[in-house]
């Protein structure tokens, strides 16, 4: 038996996405759609609010293409605010102008991998951040679940921990070139959701997603252990931009 | 030809994930409700009278993510009353605000790889309780199917009974050291639904899930031969946590 | 080229899986429904009177979770008897209030595998009767398609006949030891339908189904050549149950 | 690199499959639908019209199962006159009152491998019918995409010309052992639709398609190579047979 | 670690389908569907303006077959451009008498396979053009997505890039051998959407599109590596051939 790689475990991660029933919102009348806007906002503030005191963390995003249209990522230090979140936010009225194309149950995740071993890191206030992080500012995000794949002579979890350490070192060498223009939150999802990773970027240039996972893809540890879902692109919106989003040029 | 492994089983079961049509439900004026709640209410009481007289168990669950709302598990002794049950709640007003997104169809199951040869496990009322089981009252639920793999040199079925045994007894002792914290329930389901086997996990604590899952992942059995359906992940509902999650902030 | 296997077709066969739209039903005033369910129970007996001439077979079932509600399955001489059967079904009142989630198009068929050298299957009476069976008055039916594999070195078609045979010959060993347990219907589907066979098993106890199955896997036949598609399993059904079924505890 | 294989190209195909909503159809009042089916026949009668003067053909046939209700096979010079011709349907009433679960763009297709070295088959109308064929009158059709595999060993795109010719030879002979009672019209699809060929067989026999797939899959062509779509199989409908398949036994 | 090819990205793309409800469009009187196609098409002739000054591209398109009826192609210099398109066309009449079944969010690419070592593409005028092209004026369409394969020895990520340079100098090969005959435009989806690459191919002859993705495919690089999603295949539409698609044989 192959040792299982240690594992720290921080805030939990939903991420909701939403499709909009165009049809059904421009069937309301323009009061209805602005008492619906005046409700997601203040429900979202709410959301946002667990960032003050250091409770979680809130963003949301215009997704693009027809998979979603928009994205609501939680941070919570228990899985039951999941779960509260998600009900507060379905018995909102503009949630019954939205559907659920898919959403992810995760938790923040460091591994062993990339953790130096003489550090603690439950002690180190630098790792404890990485474990309850804020979700970054930045313009743009993406989103993809991931496997490590078990597949003949490719099977992850058959390698010896040191393969899977000298591998993992230098996936990380990757991340970290992309310092400053690239920030990753890596939730793993083993017993919560279909796949085993989940994983979060965030960028002010949506170019450095694109170049960052295609050089990881030539990286042993992609090439040949990663399997990859669906990706997701989005900008981050402000209040006024989601106000904006489901207000302008909205006819009636 | 490879010797089939011993079974043993005890009761059928039913995992019945619902999703809620929330915009149908809040459509609905408050006194019809209400109603339904009441008989959703009465008929999950009914359910539940089953464990009194030690006739089957009976667990509702409030699902994480886009999947599905609400999971009720049923075991019963045969699978007719699984079929009954079926139709009993079919045939609630609530059931029409819900959706059948998914359901698994199973029966509680021992293999004899993890009972000891001199022991007749069905004079043994220890594992008589563990066939015929109350479902644990934890606060939290993971629930996934799987399949041994056939694929290549990964064939579990072509493996002689002692290999199967060798690595199932050394997986067993991963389970082994969670007990007190997760309570495995492993239902069979060949020939009854789409995967060879249900895993039904109850904790206190939902990294408890992660962990266990992740650590058997590095495990030859499951890092050779697992083949993982979707995972779902929920909270324990009380009867009045379910009515809460039903109609409270609901307006109207 | 691998020598083809030769088989023997009686009846062609139509698996027809229902889902029932309940909240549609109940929207339906009571004397629509009994109407309906008049309808239904003179179409299914008009259906059963073919046994009566031999001129084909037909059985209804509960099935159990979310993939289906009904099956009905009609043996026919001929393809064309089973669109007409569809197309009255689907003329019914009640096949208005239900959707049709899946369905198996195929023959009855034996393999040369399973016939002694020396015997003409078509003029020998107990082999017609296997061609042309009345399905058994069972409590229980199971149904799967599956193929039969073709990848790297697990290449069924690319196998010599004498090695398909003796395979073949040992798989039908486990099913003769079900004798009086379980009754067996295969029918072939290639060039019918998406699977190579469809599956029906028929026993009044289920465990019966997962015990024979999972004792098969194990088989090589099955261990390395078998692909097995969605499983569904199922109740029968009088015309009184069916009644029932449809009209116990609807109110209105 | 492989040489590939020449192939020649005749009229397009579109293959229409349509699923009835007859909930809708019967929702309609009688005069509604008399009219629509009036104007369905006009419409296929206009699109039969391309026979006489050999610019295409065209075909309507009630499929079997589930999967759709209608198959409509066009054959056209022209892309353009597929897309017009899809038009044309949609815009009818009675396409309302269908969905379209499948379809299939192609082109009627012959390779070299089964055209002696010896003949120019554009100059030779024997080849020039055969790629603007006329669909064949028989009572039953049956369609199926397939690919050509390309998986470890068995690439069938990494094998040489020879080798190619070789297999599709003997693939070949088999398709003649049925020349009588199985006709073959192959489209290719490559850069049209989601697989690489359809095939569309049609013969007076059903138990003809089933003998005919089956045989070849034993073909090292099939058995190492080929992938399979989903398979449909139908009767053919006259104008009266498809009104009567609309109009008999509506009540109302 | 094998070295990553360089790629130099230009526009971002959106690939829009949409699949048009017959049903609906018709049930609006005329009145209203003229205002739609009024609005339809000054929204279009407004994507349109982007190609006079050079700040995009724009071409719309009848795709064939049941998988979508429309397709429109937005190149634009930045994603937040493509997401405002999105929302524009959301926001119409006309979006609502559709549906998206698919989508794909990429941004034009050149990788450094086909670039000569002494040339700088960013300062190349040629490059640049190709890295911002104007979607060619042809009468046909074809676009499907793709991945490099890493499956066992057939792993892209794997090979040296000289391996690589050679495979895709010979690749490129034949696509020149199509020169004046089929446009290529590949765009680069990693990190954006759920294949590695979108293929936009235009021509006045639909059989180029097959020829050429045939012959590509016994070349090694796609033989051995090609992993291909789903083919669409269209007719580019006039401003006029579009509001004819809508209007004309419409009754009412």
């Amino acid at each position: 038996m192959s040792e299982a790689a240690k594992t720290y475990e921080g805030w939990y991660a939903y991420h909701d996405f939403r499709k909009i029933d165009w049809n059904k919102w421009k069937s309301l009348n323009p009061s209805e759609r602005q008492q619906m806007i005046k409700e997601l906002l203040e429900t979202i503030r709410e959301f946002s609010t667990v960032e003050d005191d250091r409770q979680g963390s809130f963003g949301q995003y215009a997704i693009l293409g027809h998979k979603a249209d928009l994205l609501f990522i939680h941070l919570r230090p228990t899985m039951d605010e999941l779960n509260e979140v998600k009900l507060q936010f379905d018995k909102t009225g503009f949630a019954d102008v939205t559907s659920t194309p898919y959403s992810y149950i995760s938790v923040v995740e460091l591994s062993s991998y990339t953790i130096p071993p003489d550090v603690d890191p439950l002690s180190d206030p630098a790792f404890r951040e990485r474990l309850q992080p804020i979700l970054p500012k930045t313009q743009y995000v993406c989103f993809y679940p991931m496997n490590k794949r078990r597949l003949g002579d490719d099977n992850w979890y058959m390698l010896s921990s040191e393969e899977r350490r000298r591998m993992m070192r230098s996936h990380g060498l990757i991340g970290r070139s992309y310092a400053g223009k690239v920030r990753q939150i890596i939730t793993g999802s083993v017993g919560f959701d279909d796949w085993e990773w989940g994983v979060s970027l965030f960028s002010d240039d949506p170019l450095n997603f694109k170049k960052l996972v295609y050089e990881m893809r030539f990286d042993e540890v992609s090439a040949r252990f990663g399997e990859f879902g669906p990706f997701y692109v989005g900008c981050r919106l402000t209040d006024e931009g989601l106000s904006d989003l489901l207000s302008k040029n909205i006819k009636g």
